[in-house]
């Protein structure tokens, strides 16, 4: 098993060591500075807790004290932040950490706050040959069954994976929103099931997208930058790119669809986007790109296929099991699977457990068909009022969607719009038909009736998007 | 000046005491017991912190040890939960509770968490006679002034105080939403200053009206509840009731007037209201339920013209202030005047220096003619979009809307409506005509263009209310 990494900061004038492993999000301390383990540039801790809690608020004793402490409450704490249950350890925390013979690698020497350094280093660290047999005692036996299922997704098969989600969170962090989680008794009670709506409607530009191209967008170095980025886009990620484009100061060349909605356009222009207008088929969109992108020596962002906008949209995972720790499933809005890539790679890691469903329009069921053929399948055509779900699957995405996502729940557009109108009357949202299709695939018949999916109980949401013109909201409803 | 009271917990086996103060809402503590001071059944402590932070977490010794310990952090601290400001302090805190002479009072022996117990016991001891003269040294000259300002609203000619508040939070927050606060640049650059809008429209109900019902309903005794409750409300308060009294298990009867909106009145049947029907006048509404009052033995739960109304609907303000703790004005919408009294007391009691607006319709000015003429003023007929704004000042309202309301901003229904679609295309969010209102006022001439509000930067804009059905919204924005 290969030893984790974590990044590293240090307080009070280097008398305080710290630490942050990017798999369960903790904190890892040696506040006394008596660890007696050092290995070269790594140095050992001697304890550790979840990001964000403190067991100084529990008011233990002194830092150098801890041997002497009780942790009693730390079980349902690291429930939260982390995948490993300590429930059925006595007593507590420190013992446990005594118990692995001290595991747990902090990096030395940054200074606290340089967490994107720290994320770069702990990248590195990570690829040095550094590993321990079996660390863990019989003790922590449900611990190590975890591990090895997530070992799974430890491997680098896919095009992105929990740290480079981490990192992408503390590129991103300053300039997204921390979307808030909706929940309605009225809406649990027509589901049958606890539902927690993850508002990316409300993310800047109306749509989760802004996070992957945020990350992307934020990944290149400054020559890279300095020509600018291309995309094709049906309208939210062109509208994230024109954003954070905006946000680095470079210019963006937008290819947007004929058929695209008049409001994501607008969006567009109102980032200071530079619209170049395609025909509405995925042929038009790339070639319209690849001449954009000679004309200008500008770098291509994809919609999906990129591990660096993978890990950006990934972070609506973290963010939401921080948010409601109790999840146990995850319904994703699937088109070009960068969404689901991210949202599934993030979710799992910290939690092997956690189902992740995609739902998709009849009309455009591209991903369920590949799922069914074991191969990625194109459409000639696609027809759904989901505008933002007609994309096809890239080699990227495709390989996470087939090992990683639970099942594929295709859903028909009027159930969509039933959904858009609960989203709009209960929730008092606006959500763009690609948006609501997570409520419809939970309402569904296929979803409700099939018994394998009975214990889903606390199920979150993506509300992808919001950006769904008035008038087509309005006219929808009433066909 | 009036000695503050506390509510007070036990911990670790009576070896700890703790108190909270509804003012400041900060925790008190005395982990050291070696308080010197006692004043019967009170007690005084030592230290303090605002609630939900704690020194542990920067991790600077043992309980006991205080004396020995810096705490330069707790400007910053303090800024956030605490209407006092502590920067000036250069040695932190535990030297400033010191030169305060310790008068800091907790009550003693109330199990940890039971702080509804806790709010009536502290309403006790601050009917007792319990004063000191002065108890601030020079050292903490602006902590002084901010007491004296604040002591204008610490009188009890108010129908509610930051008391009553605190109560009504402690008693209706596991049945409330703590609603999430939504921000964009783009509207930022539109009105020129920093908005934060506070989404009352995503309460339980589609409005704040919960909060208020759910305080009156739940601080009934049982004998007073059990023939149920009843009241006349042009819809939000109508579900809210229906709501609260099911949450309760008591009957609810709505008088509604027959000008509702259908969305409204389909809220109050599906909480498993009662509708009587009414004639639109506020007469009929309360002869209707005068009647009803008499049939059947209910209670009357008034809109807006009651304490228990007034201080459910100020707990917004507790959330806003710990959501967004740089806002420095705060935008109402007006009606009856319940829900903008409420805001007030708790704003201005946590920070003076807060300035509350009312918006309001010009078509139901009667708050802005009631401010001009110095007395309540009503209007013969009312005539605005917004449906929730018809009503007028009560008794209990007024003093408070007369003394500490800055000032009210009166807008055209254009204004609302052009308010209700930024509401819709920007923020992604359904808000009705009476809860966009806030908006309106914002971006409109008279607040913008007036010199003595241009230091408005942090605003906090409450949109009170989603419940609009959305062919009303259709056809308002295409009018």
């Amino acid at each position: 098993m290969k030893l984790r990494s974590f990044m590293a900061y240090e307080q009070h004038n280097c008398k305080y060591v710290g630490g942050w492993d990017p798999i369960s999000n903790w904190d890892v301390e040696d506040c006394s500075l008596d660890s007696n383990i050092n290995l070269g540039k790594f140095r050992v801790s001697r304890c550790g807790h979840p990001k964000g809690t403190s067991p100084w608020l529990e008011g233990f004793g002194t830092p150098s004290g801890l041997s002497q402490t009780q942790y009693s409450h730390i079980g349902c704490i690291s429930e939260h932040a982390c995948p490993y249950k300590f429930h059925s350890i006595p007593n507590g925390w420190y013992p446990f950490w005594e118990a692995l013979g001290v595991h747990l690698v902090v990096l030395l020497s940054l200074p606290k706050k340089k967490l994107f350094e720290g994320a770069q280093l702990a990248q590195e660290v990570r690829k040095q040959p550094c590993h321990l047999e079996n660390p863990f005692p019989p003790l922590i036996g449900s611990y190590q069954e975890k591990m090895e299922t997530k070992s799974q997704l430890d491997s680098e098969k896919y095009a992105a994976d929990i740290l480079s989600i981490r990192e992408a969170q503390v590129r991103i962090n300053s300039f997204i929103h921390r979307t808030p989680i909706l929940s309605s008794e009225s809406l649990n009670s027509i589901a049958g099931r606890r539902l927690f709506f993850k508002c990316e409607c409300f993310q800047k530009g109306g749509a989760f997208k802004f996070r992957g191209a945020c990350n992307a967008i934020f990944s290149l170095k400054d020559d890279q930058a300095a020509k600018g980025v291309v995309t094709h886009s049906s309208g939210n990620h062109a509208a994230a790119v024109s954003l954070a484009a905006k946000l680095r100061g470079i210019p963006a060349y937008i290819v947007i669809p004929k058929n695209a909605p008049k409001c994501k356009v607008e969006n567009v222009k109102r980032y200071g986007g530079q619209v170049i207008w395609s025909e509405a088929t995925i042929q038009s969109r790339e070639s319209v790109a690849t001449k954009v992108l000679q004309q200008t020596g500008a770098v291509l962002v994809h919609p999906f296929n990129d591990g660096r906008i993978i890990s950006g949209q990934g972070t609506i995972s973290l963010e939401l099991l921080e948010q409601v720790p109790q999840i146990d499933t995850i319904i994703v809005p699937i088109s070009g699977g960068g969404l689901i890539s991210g949202v599934t790679l993030a979710a799992k890691s910290i939690n092997p457990n956690i189902r992740v469903f995609a739902a998709e329009p009849s009309g455009a069921n591209d991903a369920a068909q590949s799922k069914e053929a074991g191969r990625i399948i194109t459409l000639p055509e696609t027809n759904t009022i989901a505008d933002g779900l007609r994309a096809f699957l890239g080699d990227l995405t495709w390989p996470i969607v087939r090992d990683l996502v639970d099942d594929i729940i295709t859903v028909e557009d009027k159930e969509i719009v039933e959904a858009m109108r609960l989203c709009y009357e209960i929730l008092k949202v606006a959500v763009e038909p690609s948006g609501a299709i997570g409520l419809a695939a939970v309402l569904s018949d296929s979803f409700r009736k099939n018994p394998a999916w009975k214990d889903c109980n606390n199920i979150g949401i993506i509300l992808s998007g919001g950006n769904v013109d008035l008038g087509v909201l309005w006219e929808s409803l009433n066909k």
